[in-house]
């Protein structure tokens, strides 16, 4: 029998995720497995939990990675959150508010959306129009979104809804290690990452948190959760309290491949890992504009971790990617939806942030273009 | 920073899961992640496919690892074949029976149970009696009960329901990779189970698998699949066809060590694993018949891989379990409901079950008791 796994190249992960992982992640992963309810792992259990609120700069109780990739992270905030019949607003301008909207939809919300340009970011007046219309239980938005590389205005859309009953969700899958994600100052109810992106580990656990406001709508539901695996009142009596209750078995090794990928982080410093991002992001912008390649977002917009070029006239996509995976080793993502075949993107996540990957990928990209 | 990973110790896992697993695995795990989309792991995605349905004994086109631990394939199959008001019947004698009847209600399912006693097998009289009665659109039972140790008749209740359009879904967390799990001989629709237990993988992923009746039902559905992250007519898109639809970003690492688990057990050979189980079983029995230890299960209906023991007289189970722990680095089970304190479950699960296992598990239980 032939074992596949030997044929499996080390490639340069330079897409929207998964990012680039540390030795030191992969080592975590091959420790050896204990039991979900040993001493030593609820420990660690309490270690990540600490860990994931410095990175969400959130004193919120509730801060746990749940067993699902950051899909599954959604997927628990708004099922957790959401009752039938509940009004939800959901700002989109990319492949990830859109998912938001089908989630939110098929639980049986009155789902409300706000649609800007994919490529441009959400228009804070425009919320507030909506938000002067009607009241919402819950107004949902991507801080990154993955699909085109945009910012959208996190702290300035908390503050329209601060004083309101709305509960405030935020897709943090690509912001969370890479930049600041303040979760208490900007007033967020709801918040969920992955873990393939800026924490630099293999994809499979979603990080959420839940503020007490967002607490105490779960524990006043009028309907059980209606998903048993995600139901955030049981596996909380799992992660916390004195004694623990098992619930389902926590992906062990995974959870290992966490917790070191959030010390590597702290170890190395937020700000500082911060700046890397930025540096290298700069960096990156100014070799392409060097090529004459243009982005397509505004640079007042740009996400550092994310970055949407516009293919150059004549090329093509699928062939350049190709060449540039099977002759390079370098993996950069297409456009989805509207943007297929229009723009690359290239995420500089976590380690991937590195100068020696900008200049493998410019060197790449002269020789193929 | 100290780094908690370093102080975590070798454990032999004889509990109910996780369970021991192989340096081969864990190697695995470490290799080089690669993108969702790449070609290299598209190939072993497909390789993944077809080592389950060897270990399932299916032809279902429908097979593959959810992205969620045994959990979540419960919830994967409840969710993706019940709509709301459908006529369920779950056949409960123990812990995971009893998690189904609240996955089902949760989906707005009408559900009827019929009860057995925990430690007893389902009576296949009873289920046809209840069958007689009513028309069930699906029907669910746990072939291993991970909670009692007791083997249940899924060949007999598929004979029951071969000519119905009752769907027949069975959990096989615990018996997939360590006893003969037919799937299409034994008429079973749907079929879901876990990497921690026989297979030897670390816990995070859930094989699932859909008999064409069960996809006929997902594609008839009149209502979208009520959770997003787990809806198969999308997530098959990702698994099969030309061209890959991306849906969520699947777990690579953890699909690694699923891939290399299911190697190890088709090189070893599926009758020799099943037998090397059924052996480790004799011995564990007749060591602990000779220290006077009862057994719960009847012969007849015992799991080879999870031995429910007989908690002796006087002795204390929770310094018992501790110091197997603390002293000996033997993790064995405790008790779930009404068998908590009466019982000790010591599983034996593929790389778990081997000879100095057993002998390193006895000496220990001899000099503590």
């Amino acid at each position: 029998m032939k074992n596949q796994l030997k044929s499996i190249q080390d490639t340069l992960l330079m897409g929207p995720g998964p990012s680039c992982v540390h030795p030191s992640v992969y080592n975590a992963l091959a420790t050896n497995t204990i039991g979900h309810l040993d001493p030593y792992f609820i420990n660690l259990m309490d270690q990540i939990k600490g860990y994931l609120k410095i990175l969400m700069n959130t004193r919120n109780r509730l801060t746990i990675p749940v067993s699902g990739t950051g899909s599954a992270g959604m997927e628990t905030c708004f099922v957790n959150l959401l009752e039938k019949n509940d009004n939800v607003l959901i700002l989109i301008n990319g492949v990830f508010g859109t998912r938001m909207e089908d989630v939110a939809s098929r639980l049986g919300a009155n789902v409300d959306v706000l649609k800007f340009e994919w490529g441009t970011p959400v228009i804070v007046d425009a919320v507030e129009g909506q938000l002067n219309k009607k009241n919402y239980d819950l107004l949902a938005v991507v801080h990154a979104e993955t699909s085109t590389g945009v910012c959208n205005p996190i702290n300035e859309i908390g503050e329209l809804i601060r004083k309101k009953k709305t509960l405030y969700l935020v897709d943090c899958v690509t912001s969370l290690g890479g930049m600041e994600v303040k979760m208490d100052k900007w007033h967020i109810d709801a918040l969920y990452s992955g873990t393939q992106k800026c924490l630099s580990c293999p994809p499979g656990l979603a990080p959420v948190s839940f503020s007490d406001r967002a607490v105490e709508k779960l524990n006043n539901r009028k309907a059980k959760v209606p998903n048993w695996y995600l139901d955030l009142s049981m596996i909380t009596q799992y992660w916390s309290g004195k004694s623990r209750v098992y619930h389902h078995t926590a992906p062990i090794n995974m959870l290992y491949g966490l917790y070191q990928a959030c010390y590597n982080i702290i170890q190395e410093g937020m700000e500082a890992v911060f700046k890397r991002h930025m540096n290298m992001h700069n960096l990156l912008i100014s070799e392409l504009e060097q090529m004459g390649i243009q982005i397509l977002v505004e640079t007042q917009s740009r996400l550092p971790m994310l970055n949407s070029l516009i293919i150059p006239d004549g090329v093509d996509d699928g062939e350049i990617r190709s060449r540039l995976l099977n002759e390079y080793q370098i993996e950069i993502g297409g456009g989805l939806g509207p943007l297929t075949g229009k723009i690359w993107r290239i995420g500089l996540m976590g380690e991937t942030a590195r100068e020696e990957n900008i200049i493998r990928l410019i060197d790449a990209l002269k020789k193929l273009l």
